[in-house]
């Protein structure tokens, strides 16, 4: 029986400022990207979020960022190496602190924003973020974008990846996102997406901006639950998969 | 043979400003008190001095503090009790992620300024922060102010206490620090502290400033590195404590 | 004829966190109080609603705030008198920049939150407040809750001050208002508020929580926008202030 | 008669960590950029300083930065023009607050850092920047780098420009700076530095890396303070100016 994991950024509040559905996140996802501070993310709000995925058995990964609070994470940056490596192992140590806290523990690392697609395909920076992943346990799995080079990079370090997909973006014929610059970068249709998820997920297979058939790599689907209609695709989607007999599921187990 | 913990704090750098001597201080001190990144040290910083304190087999602790970086975590805030016990939380497990990447592991916890003498009397905090320590790891001992009802509070709590002595602060014929806006409260002669913690080690007494004798438990003390005065002071205890035969060890072993 | 100005807390969103529904408010209050970057608002959205708010002839005011972004400004701290000299001044001028940048300017000072709370009583941190706002500009008028000892205090030291009243907080015997702890302490009925308020401006008066009558001195109104039903009281009253020939005008002109 | 002026970077400690020699620094540049809270400086140092600088008749410009306190504004960054407009406002504004608070004014504006190199050839970011400027005060004079794409560009939208040199580094032929990554970038020896500058004011003249001669515009002269040694040499710079005759002022005055 066919089986993915279902991935989407969450306890992404900072203080007084409520971002995202996270409850509603949580009965939808099966592995949930936990912000860790530098991004977005107080403490107390983390660890309310942790508490809640433990209880719901979702799995839990550190969604580690730029240090760039009021930009998001979005704002492309260049620390040097000494600061990428330090900066990923601390904002993963808060996180393992926390989910023990929460009777959990973090499971996988999945960088944020500006800071995911830097490191897709700029050698240097994905080399600090691995070597600090590995610093602090060589165990943690690595998510990342299907096909960037970072892929072929972490497993040649000894850490275990896993490629995800984008559940409501269109895919260039080389396999890389079209960019949110040009039309049809996103699919905002609940049915197209859960059809082109399930098809990827029981064939491994994609149909590409320019109409080509496409080879994805890919153990888990991301998911927006930003806005109310984006919870509404993402909970399109996992009805769609289950009704097709694909079992959702964390890709880390035990 | 008597033994007694030295302990100071250090990396408490932050980006481009340096603070004190670390390297020097990781000669002398047994047991490092490590900023976390609240009140002081950035990840960078924080990891380069975990590293210096495992080669030289120098214990260090979590020196957490409240979020206020520009006040250096001096200025009394009120935290909610969510915030407190998760950013307590928040700070433990970096400098553990940190301290794993340094080949070390953090031994105790030590909250610093504002919130140390806050919680040293607030019971209220002082369980805030009790109960964060017990969340990530209920073996983690707590360093507090020998005599103050905190170590009654956490050690009934179920945690493991090290009471501290200040080596350059006269003491009240209570047992509490004199405060440093009265005249005496801060011995400036290395001869004298190097005597008056001598004596503490071997006899467990003290002259309070009134010239009385009184008791003090104290399994570590403080020392400060922040000037080139305070290093000496700290250098010459060291040599003075080693001169009579006092072993010079990490109160936590193993 | 009577006239009053309504006041309400506006560009308190912060990087990608939105905040309450300011172009709704801006279409009700007469006198908008921005947030300055401390406790809220970032450059590039306070900006955005400055010009929103000179578009529309609303007063603009700083609304000063202790730096704590994670705890909003809402967590008592204990600033020194330099440090809170300076950060006022930072603040109020941070603001005027905006302003100028914006076609507007800075018209008065508000305190936020915990700062606001402390210094109606604190004379220390009052005088704090005050001496900032004098070394920026002595014409700035203070905005301060009626009947607190500030009101006295800042008008001795020269400033102008203009008192407001809560519109949904009950008031004691005294003319403070009723902790929010207390049952009653927050009115939620839009035509109990309107009723309250209308009676204030034309009589200078309000019923207590005992049910005394009491004289409350009030320049300014303020109202709350931060959620959907605030937003909804706020147009309720405004309408009903209109409604009965009072004139909804900024408290300064010119 | 010659005249220059000696301009440098101050206000830059933050909180409890000090960093330069303000002190001897105001005594020997004729000019001041002070920091506005985003790279560096905290209010009330910021304060001080300013206190210190209008005291002494020395013109002090606002020293605006990436909002990067941890990384010293040094790393490129990609703000959006919407940020970076009004983050130039922002701190542009603050200063001008805390300067009125001191009996002095802002008198021009210095980019610092990764913004000071990125915006001396990127147009948007520069664009921005100047934007910011004129948006507080057309009359603010922009300090750049002599012969960098920026100058034309802000002279062309209205500012006025003055082009600084720098006293200690070492100049390519076609007068961009020597990288610091090259052998010889930095000029270390007092006398050396004196020579070239005395020159340079003198003549519009100086020696390229590659032994030829080049003119340069300069209205400023940058020095540094960070160090004892760098300290001494901008002294050496100022007593060997003034022994040629060459007048030390602000290049701004009335």
């Amino acid at each position: 029986m066919a089986s993915i994991d279902l991935n989407s950024d969450l306890g992404e509040s900072f203080g007084p400022w409520p971002m995202g559905d996270d409850v509603s996140m949580l009965s939808i996802v099966t592995s949930a990207n936990i912000a860790c501070g530098f991004h977005a993310g107080d403490p107390a709000g983390i660890l309310s979020v942790l508490k809640a995925a433990a209880e719901r058995g979702v799995a839990v990964g550190a969604h580690v960022g730029y240090r760039d609070l009021v930009g998001f994470g979005r704002r492309d940056m260049d620390p040097s190496s000494a600061e990428l490596v330090a900066d990923t192992i601390y904002q993963i140590g808060a996180l393992q602190g926390l989910a023990t806290a929460a009777g959990t523990r973090v499971r996988y690392v999945k960088p944020h924003g500006a800071l995911y697609n830097t490191i897709a395909n700029d050698a240097r920076q994905a080399a600090d973020v691995i070597a600090g992943i590995r610093a602090v346990d060589p165990a943690l799995v690595l998510m990342a974008l299907s096909g960037a080079p970072i892929v072929a990079q972490a497993r040649a370090a000894g850490l275990t990846v896993v490629c995800e997909a984008f559940a409501d973006r269109a895919y260039n014929a080389d396999g890389s996102l079209v960019s949110r610059r040009l039309p049809g970068a996103v699919i905002h249709d609940p049915q197209a997406v859960a059809d082109r998820m399930l098809r990827l997920v029981t064939e491994g297979r994609i149909t590409a901006i320019d109409g080509s058939e496409i080879a994805l790599e890919a153990q888990s689907i991301c998911i927006h639950g930003d806005t109310p209609a984006a919870v509404a695709i993402a909970r399109t989607l996992r009805e769609a998969l289950s009704a097709e007999g694909v079992a959702l599921q964390p890709f880390v187990h035990g």
